[in-house]
């Protein structure tokens, strides 16, 4: 019958649509995409609130068994949830692929994400450059390519979300190697470890090119976000070395760079500033 | 008690979430923000869905009324409904900011907006550039800040997302100089509209300096979407030429400029084109 992808939205059960509720109870299967995103209930709470059994879907899964998860779809409805809005991730673009491929119709239902939500800071939507995605380092790894498009967004004055990593379902080397079905817990990058990241980098570009413009310094006003849309989001305003020992509680985290500040934006922002005086040294602000 | 302002998301009263619907049945009067965007579904139909009658709440309400509607918000809730996120308009900052004032709670409840739904067509969310807004042109006022935006959108490899503009309780200038309450009939900008006014801005920027690579020709691949999230959406793909004469249908409609497109993007935006040989043409791909 149908392949209904539906959004979830960003804090737990209830921020499901009417609709998206609707076409759930329509629904034979019903499955969770488990590993680009969470909400802050498990799939228990899903249960109970649907009445129905909800399969995690893993990212092996997905990838690589649509057929099962499409299984006469011809004949039943199946949904896929996905945490946020279903266009935010492009996890499932394989499984609509396959479904267009045995002519299962594919509907999509629209909820948040925190590429809109994150207008509650203050900082506006359309005032913002491209999004980034900053990726946990390790000690050989360190992609930075996030530091080009931040650079390319406040020399146009724009705002910068950045995107925090997620890591579920990991193998270490040793499990790995042996083949050994065992996962590390997952992890959720925190607004802190991001900014220790971005300072960082900083230095390492600041080094390799001192007379260049840097796209930030350890003074940058930047806003982060927790849990954006439950009761307990927090979020801090300061400059990137005040957030480094802000504790954001539980995930997810996400961190906005400021760029030029139009003055009724830094007005809300200040109102979420550690401190009040050092935002006002720092932000840049236009007064028209 | 509580100010609820509360995203609607895009399309009909079921596009609510069950969080939103929760709280708009707690509260004791129901604005709805009718001047920056709309469903496809008129108040009676949310009056019937909420089992509450409904006030519209026009620009100069929510502007200078501001008491008006919070008058008891700190002995009832109150809920000020927005179509798509609470956080995608900036119109009711004053409100929130008065409510604040007052000391009244403003809790928001997030919904998709067009700028995370826009994802639909194809085109990966991390790869826009700055959004642009693209009014009316009149005889004499023909304000194209735009162009200069999107130039650097797709200097830069990104797509460009273009909301178009709404007008509602307008008054002609007569009307307005006799001090009558006449307002004229709303109007949407259509994508064909937008494609005029795009294709007439290129022609008075190429002809002021040839010698600069434009943000667009009349050639470069666009994307329009009609109501997106409703079950008559409509997205057709092609040049901005081919998008002049394509009938999109009732509003609201939405418009993407292209820039490189990943494969896998392509591949998307392709199957809504109105000409595949031309896509193929025209389409800046990258295959990595």
């Amino acid at each position: 019958m149908v392949l209904y992808v539906i959004g979830l939205g960003l804090s737990d059960e209830k921020d499901i649509t009417v609709k998206g509720l609707e076409a759930v109870k329509s629904c034979e299967r019903i499955y969770l995409e488990a590993y680009t995103s969470i909400l802050t209930v498990g799939k228990e709470r899903l249960e109970a609130f649907y009445g129905k059994p909800v399969v995690i879907a893993d990212r092996e899964m997905v990838e690589s068994e649509a057929d099962v998860i499409l299984k006469d779809a011809d004949k039943v409805n199946v949904a896929f949830l996905v945490v946020g809005d279903p266009f935010g991730a492009t996890t499932h673009t394989d499984l609509v692929h396959r479904a267009t491929e045995l002519s299962i119709p594919v509907i999509p239902i629209h909820n948040a994400s925190i590429m809109n939500a994150v207008g509650c800071c203050g900082l506006q939507l359309y005032n913002y450059g491209q999004t980034v995605s900053i990726v946990f380092f390790t000690e050989t790894w360190k992609p930075d390519s996030f530091y080009d498009k931040i650079k390319m967004n406040t020399d146009m004055e724009l705002h910068t979300l950045c995107l925090l990593d997620i890591k579920v379902k990991e193998q270490s080397i040793e499990n790995m190697a042996r083949g050994r079905n065992i996962y590390e817990p997952p992890r959720y990058m925190t607004i802190n470890t991001a900014v220790e990241q971005l300072l960082e980098v900083h230095e390492t570009r600041a080094a390799a090119s001192p007379e260049s413009k840097p796209a930030y310094t350890k003074n940058s006003i930047v806003v982060g976000l927790a849990r954006v849309g439950c009761d307990d989001q927090k979020i801090v305003a300061g400059t990137l070395e005040e957030l480094l020992t802000v504790d954001f509680g539980g995930p997810l985290h996400s961190l906005v760079i400021a760029g030029k500040m139009h003055f009724l934006e830094a007005e809300v922002v200040k109102a979420f500033a550690v401190d009040k005086e050092t935002f006002d040294k720092y932000a840049v602000v236009s007064q028209h």
